[in-house]
């Protein structure tokens, strides 16, 4: 018979332990900032009705982009970011919850595209949102900056330090009010900025040109992306209050202690729902991970679910990007994940397994991680071999003479030393160590 | 247009807030049970080739149990347990890993089929596996079920006490040599006993009748659900050596700590792959649960991907079986889980934003859970409201007066009690409380 294949599939993740367990530590810490700010952790299905995931009905067109299935006459698929799932939920529970309502997820997305270098067709998202009924102050975007950039600050000795770049829908609104622009061109033109980084500047230049074909206009465009939003003050109010709010914008993220945020109106955050400020969070030692996170505010998360009035503000963390990626590519240091367990447990004999038993959960009631080697026919050089390449701190071994004299002989695994102690000292001993 | 439905597809899950973190808590518990156990943590992906899921090339019965999908000219579909992707994963890191290698997963499984009253369609397993190389003693089957009895005891003012069932596959295959019964038989029998408990007694007892036709052979399998193995002592020395093994067993359970097992011949883990000793856990005060967790041993876990002989004991923890049944029931007090929020900062005006914030930071830094209100322009009324409805223990009130004073107004929102403390005095009020 043929082996089957042992490789998970194309664009899956999936770590060995020690690097699992930086992984899981990560997310931990960062969940933890989350949770003393107050958000409250969401797990939703990972699979939703076709029609929740997406308004178009092309069924062959979806197909290429998500994981989708039939069962009875009902459509699904499994969902490609938070936001759908977060928004059926909060519309469904509009008296269960308090608003403002400040939310996480921390799950697993799927893209059903084929996978291509350094994209995931599995990967986790950490998301925080926080949602008001008819309103939300612009205070509520800083607090969402303020609180990834402490969530990402606690993984420091990780990832390194990260930025974060505000920009503004309504500024380029007003800017192409101001230059006089068209419904389609300005539509055009902004399909042309969001896909600015990867067309490159000379076929940028180029799509400016063919829509525009004004070179004030084009040229008024590439200034932004040299020199921001100098060349538009006092041009009209429209312009003047979208700087205005991004300026008192950075002024509230000062406040909140965000230290290392910048304007950058190139970011605009692709074509989705975004209707005010947006932002990106840049891992300043990591520059070819991308965007480590991003998000902004939407005037009406669950128009779809609900005919109240729902405005958001959220973002996502690429967990998996950043973590998945760094730990494939052995950026991280795995030195502290390496040996999580503290006592190796060694048993000469079964005679002398319901002893050493006994040993092992006084461990593992005083929170010391602790393994048994239960294959006790096998000689003391295998056992003690395994207690190495587990990297446990300590054995602990348990022949017929601990036993009779009820100690235990517990081995410092770095120094070879021996001793013979009560359980009590040996205990003593783990702790201290 | 009309509004999309708001309920996630049936058999799927979701928890409102406070009942997610009584579940995230539960399942923190007993995994920290499994890490001092020195389990690894994996996180596998959820889709898997078809060819790993399943033997079968039946598509379109397959496609009737399971979640399935096709990219290209390869079929996938989601797990329906870990055991598959863990068998994938250990072939393919053997040197990569130590033997006896620990594992846990605690991950959502799917299941295809239409949803049933009390059956999920995505769900949760914590699963725990030990893997041996070639030999794997059966003291490690006594760990696997004295590791979940503590991890279920972790959780116990939740879920009440419980109780393990031991069984064995080799007392039947002795019993079926002993019994005479020829290869359709045994097979046929089998399946009667696996599924006698939802067949009832009577068609258990004709299956048997037209099976068998052999009225002393019938009542010998009946007696085994009835009185044990007790008729079967002293008949053949492979029922004495299978006996042997389970009393054997049940003293090195005994010695392990084990204090709430006992043998059940009826408990046969159905069809599976299981080859020697079987054990289900059943909860004491909720037998509407049916079977909280189960296991046994593989003698040969990985033969699919690879020539490596990999024996294995393991067992699932029907997580949300357990907890999301429970929570949905209502059956669990959440009382404990109804405010994790210590302080809510109420902000009494845009100038204040800054101050304000310093003070949440502060407090966050602190560990204490702190939620800020910045819709500022919102009367005091309604912040205070906004406090009292997310179940704030205190508020801190940040108006002009706190910011020229440079104090706090904290507020116990239990007492009603009101004080102006300096930020560090407030901190302990809130650490003390």
């Amino acid at each position: 018979m043929d082996l089957k294949p042992t490789k998970p599939l194309s664009g899956f993740i999936e770590l060995l332990p020690a690097a699992q367990r930086c992984f899981d530590y990560c997310a931990g810490k960062m969940q933890n900032v989350l949770k003393l700010a107050g958000f409250s952790m969401l797990d939703l299905p990972a699979i939703e009705r076709a029609e929740v995931l997406t308004d178009k009905d092309n069924w062959d067109e979806i197909e290429t982009q998500m994981f989708l299935f039939q069962k009875g006459d009902t459509k699904m698929g499994l969902r490609y970011d938070g936001t759908v799932g977060l928004s059926r939920y909060v519309a469904g529970h509009l008296n269960d919850l308090v608003f403002p309502f400040r939310a996480s997820q921390f799950s697993k997305r799927y893209r059903g595209e084929r996978a291509q270098r350094g994209r995931y067709r599995e990967f986790y998202q950490m998301d925080l949102d926080i949602m008001g009924i008819n309103s939300l102050s612009t205070n509520y975007d800083a607090e969402i900056i303020s609180v990834i950039n402490r969530a990402l600050d606690s993984v420091v000795e990780f990832i390194g330090p990260n930025e974060v770049l505000i920009g503004s829908r309504p500024f380029w609104d007003a800017l192409f009010d101001y230059l006089e622009m068209n419904a389609g061109q300005k539509k055009d033109v902004f399909v042309l900025i969001d896909k600015k980084d990867k067309m490159g500047d000379e076929d940028f230049a180029e799509g400016l040109r063919d829509t525009l074909n004004d070179i004030n206009k084009e040229n008024a465009i590439k200034s932004v992306f040299t020199g921001g939003y100098t060349d538009f003050v006092n041009k009209t109010d429209k312009l003047d209050a979208a700087i205005d709010e991004l300026n008192k914008f950075m002024g509230v993220l000062a406040g909140m202690g965000v230290k290392n945020a910048k304007i950058d109106l190139s970011i605009t955050r692709g074509l989705a729902y975004y209707t005010g400020l947006v932002f990106e969070f840049k891992l300043l030692n990591h520059p070819e991970l991308g965007t480590a996170a991003g998000g902004g505010r939407y005037a009406d998360l669950a128009g779809k679910f609900s005919k109240t009035k729902i405005i958001g503000v959220g973002a996502a963390i690429g967990f998996s990007r950043i973590f998945a990626a760094m730990l494939e590519n052995d950026q991280i240091d795995l030195a502290e994940f390496l040996n999580p367990i503290d006592v190796a447990v060694l048993v000469m004999g079964d005679n002398n397994v319901a002893y050493a038993s006994n040993i092992v959960n006084t461990l593992r009631d005083e929170n010391i991680a602790a393994v048994s080697y239960l294959d006790t026919d096998k000689k003391f050089k295998n056992q003690i071999e395994y207690a190495d390449k587990i990297k446990a701190k300590f054995s602990i071994i348990i022949g017929d003479n601990e036993v009779k004299n009820k100690v235990v002989a517990i081995k410092d695994m770095k120094s070879g030393d021996q001793q013979s102690l009560s359980l009590i000292d040996a205990i003593k001993k783990v702790k201290a160590a």
